[in-house]
């Protein structure tokens, strides 16, 4: 296993030089773009991984699944699905045209920033700090690492330039579609796209929702089947973006980016599999990642579309 | 295996009442809005099925698959892809605006109608009626069934009533997207949009698709594995227009849908599953079929999201 | 008078080599790009004129103004407005996503192509040569020349490359906007554009507007003073398609542009004031005529805003 | 005059209960929606009013002319139409997909919120307080009033509401057309928004306009001839929002309306005509306003278009 996963690496690294780190959030662009590694975690635990395996980055939208999962777990998803909606879009994932465009005005779905921003705002916290809590308790179940904390470089950075996030914020106001304290909301979801993690973690993440919300490692229940299901299937769909089509034909499995470079997948009864790279494409997702997944697909037969 | 389906299609009637029949085109409105069907073929050619199995509907977009499928075969996906992106829509799917509003003026993917007619002009006939036949016995080796045929009194009335397709094609040529003679283009396109059809016969489309291009009836290889996984994949993502994310959560597998009341779906490895239902939801999606689908996603494990 | 306006021109021919003649009709591209011409008419039917006076156009859009107010005189205002909005568009003359993006489906304003095609279909003649007749009849009347024909050659390529307006036509009509044969509107459509005509013709039109309805040359009452009024209203909020406010600040008076090079302007109580320069802006309209119309603005103090 | 400014406000009464006053801002709402009342101010300083002439109403809106006059006489109209259009939009006044849709994504004209807020942020004032003072003294010279003030309780209420005004600040520099810092920049706008005014004081604002940009009662020049022209000419295509049209064959000369009920126009060469009525049309324009407008653009035959 660790050989094929080090012979998609490998192959993989030409690609990088033809993407680039993020630069809008100016402590990314920090990051190594020569980096790749990838990791799987089987619904039995067992780890494999391969290439710059220590490499650490920010998870950026792919805590997007954990305070999902959170607010589907708390709230139900009749609640939820009343306030965002399931599908795809071919806009940008910050995109807000859409939002004035169509009523009812709001997200198409909970994996754009308009849509993971307001679900943020229905999680029943007060305080910014607790809703941050609860998000990163989350992301350290689904890893079973408690020692996952923010990069408060990158959460001060993001906060500093994510004009687009207040737009989306106060709009979602403006229409009637989010209650309470904007900047309070957007607050703990500059701080959630800032939790530092790994490829090893990223791929227990994925195993976690392939075992039916059971992380393998722990044993914990951290979702329930139909809360893991959901994520599974809002990822086949719309985990990377205007990007999710090309991705449905070149890998072919639910999946979730973030500008940081992570992409984690997750196959149902299998496991999960995550890679790290940095140096992104055009529209923000991993491009050595996206290669690596696409060998990955067809050497370890992952494909379930 | 039939009771299974039995129960499923016996147990979903009861949604039938709040859908309706298609009524734009109005040969479409004389279906039976109180039939349903159930079909499954494995991809060892093992057949069950369940209901009103001898309701025939017309295929409507479920014949996107096949001239898609003709068209990858015999063009390549590098030229087909390069004129059309893969891209879901959040927009119906007959819409125009995002032809005009984002460049390069092409259509989001071959699913929505301005992308079937886009592929339908790419296939090298100067015909309607070779571009036609072509299509049609695309659909016949898809479905081992020779005698499919069209249904004229459909095709006259898509015909007479298809305003909007005309717009899409017209528009695509002003800006360049696509070349040749508009009602030339279109004429096919009613018409294979009237080939008639059972849910058995979709069943074994299906069954192709999943069997990796290879009729599990006939044994003859229609398409390639690769242009089997595309044709897959772009039902994943979508394959019942904006209702496909609603999809993906309920049922979650690859699936086309037709406003004649059909959806085909298919499972890589395993088989083809396909219900008949002309009763449509406020999306065009036959009601009853996607109830059915649901419960069958449950009981017969096809999920694969 | 004939000395102003010389020294307009003259002073104004320097800027037509920043234009370029109208090339999606093949017919347009023959125009002359060094052509500069300009002419007022009086209420009291004098008439003066400097340039290149002969050169003959074809009115295009400006043939717009013709028909709404013939479909005014006939129909009445309120039909017309219930069917065909007032306001400016900041989209290209031949945009057609926002007749999808908002409901009610209908035209912004009877000046851009949709408003044009969709108020020619009110008229109550069933054949396209009527509707033809009736307004290039009109137009004669406006300019007092019953010697203003059909360019048959540039109404044949007109016909043979604007699918743009044939999808426009068959998109009013999906969406219930408009009702008729869509072919047979655009016939007469395709046709009256291709009306030829000179600076001078021009030139009484707007003055026949400024006399509230009458020709000052014929004496005849073409339109009645509400009509009058309406036309040239529109002429100063949408008259130069998504170039009208540029055309408010540098000229500040009602005016009508058309591809085939002509404005044609309208001072209320004073005259008419009409320039020909096929030589066309990135927006379609004359790029010579507007310099010439910002001199005239000017030196005869034609401003009205 | 007084008799016709009279017999106009009076006859239009009736219309007052078809609208209602502004809500969105909650301190707009205890507006008197049965206030209704007329002003003249020729260029030669003579005013006639009439109706409840001591109503006192916010600005809103209607302070876009004097920021946009006071940046244009500041910075020169090359700089400022560098940044923002002078097009008409068919777009509510606080619409924001546009900026997103279409490049370069800049506001469409200085008369919606995104346009005045651009233009304000544009102003080399550092200090919101000092930004405000610079606006307010503007107003104060364009009505020879140096009583006019802020009324601090609706500014509150602004500040506290609006968000969509927030929402297109921070997406103006998210797509880095505006610098600088968003809430300061919005916290002058909510305050000059707030300057309170009425019927006499709004006609002179009208009559500075009309008179070159001289004030005729002051004598004191407070813009050039070529800005007070740009200001009719913006304020005659676009400063009804999305009813500029209708407005424009309604009543037919250069006006800017505001929320808080009040509507100023101008005929250049001829004076200011003002109206103040809280009750607001679906558009956010005054109802009886307009009415009144109508009546007296025949009565006064103050039409220009």
């Amino acid at each position: 296993m660790e050989n094929i996963l080090k012979e998609a690496v490998e192959s993989s690294r030409s690609v990088l030089k033809k993407g680039s780190v993020a630069t809008y959030i100016p402590e990314l662009a920090k990051a190594d773009p020569e980096a790749l590694a990838a990791a799987f975690c089987g619904t039995d635990g067992a780890m494999a991984s391969a290439g710059d395996v220590n490499t650490s980055i920010t998870v950026q939208s792919i805590s997007k699944v954990a305070s999902l999962g959170l607010a589907l777990q708390m709230l139900g998803e009749d609640l939820i699905f009343s306030r965002v909606g399931v599908e795809s879009s071919a806009d940008p994932f910050n995109s807000i045209m859409r939002l004035e465009m169509k009523a009812p005005h709001r997200p198409l779905n909970p994996m754009i920033n308009s849509g993971a921003i307001l679900v943020l705002s229905l999680l029943p916290f007060k305080e910014s700090g607790e809703r941050l809590q609860a998000v990163l308790e989350t992301m350290r179940l689904m890893t079973a690492n408690q020692d996952l904390a923010i990069n408060e470089a990158v959460a001060v950075s993001e906060r500093d330039t994510s004009d687009r996030n207040r737009s989306l914020g106060y709009f979602l106001r403006s229409v009637g579609s989010m209650q309470g304290d904007v900047e309070n909301v957007l607050d703990s979801y500059f701080r959630q796209c800032a939790i530092e993690t790994t490829v090893k973690d990223l791929a227990v993440m994925g195993a976690t929702l392939a075992s039916g919300g059971r992380n393998p490692l722990s044993g914990n229940l951290i979702f329930s089947e139909r809360v893991a299901l959901i994520l599974r299937a809002l990822m086949g769909t719309c985990g990377l973006y205007d990007g999710s089509g090309d991705f449905a034909v070149r890998v072919g499995l639910p999946a979730k980016s973030g500008v940081g470079g992570g992409i984690v997948g997750s196959i149902a009864g299998r496991g999960g599999i995550a890679t790290v790279g940095p140096a992104l494409d055009s529209r923000g997702n991993s491009i050595g990642g996206i290669r690596v997944l696409e060998h990955l697909s067809r050497s370890m037969s992952l494909r379930v579309l």
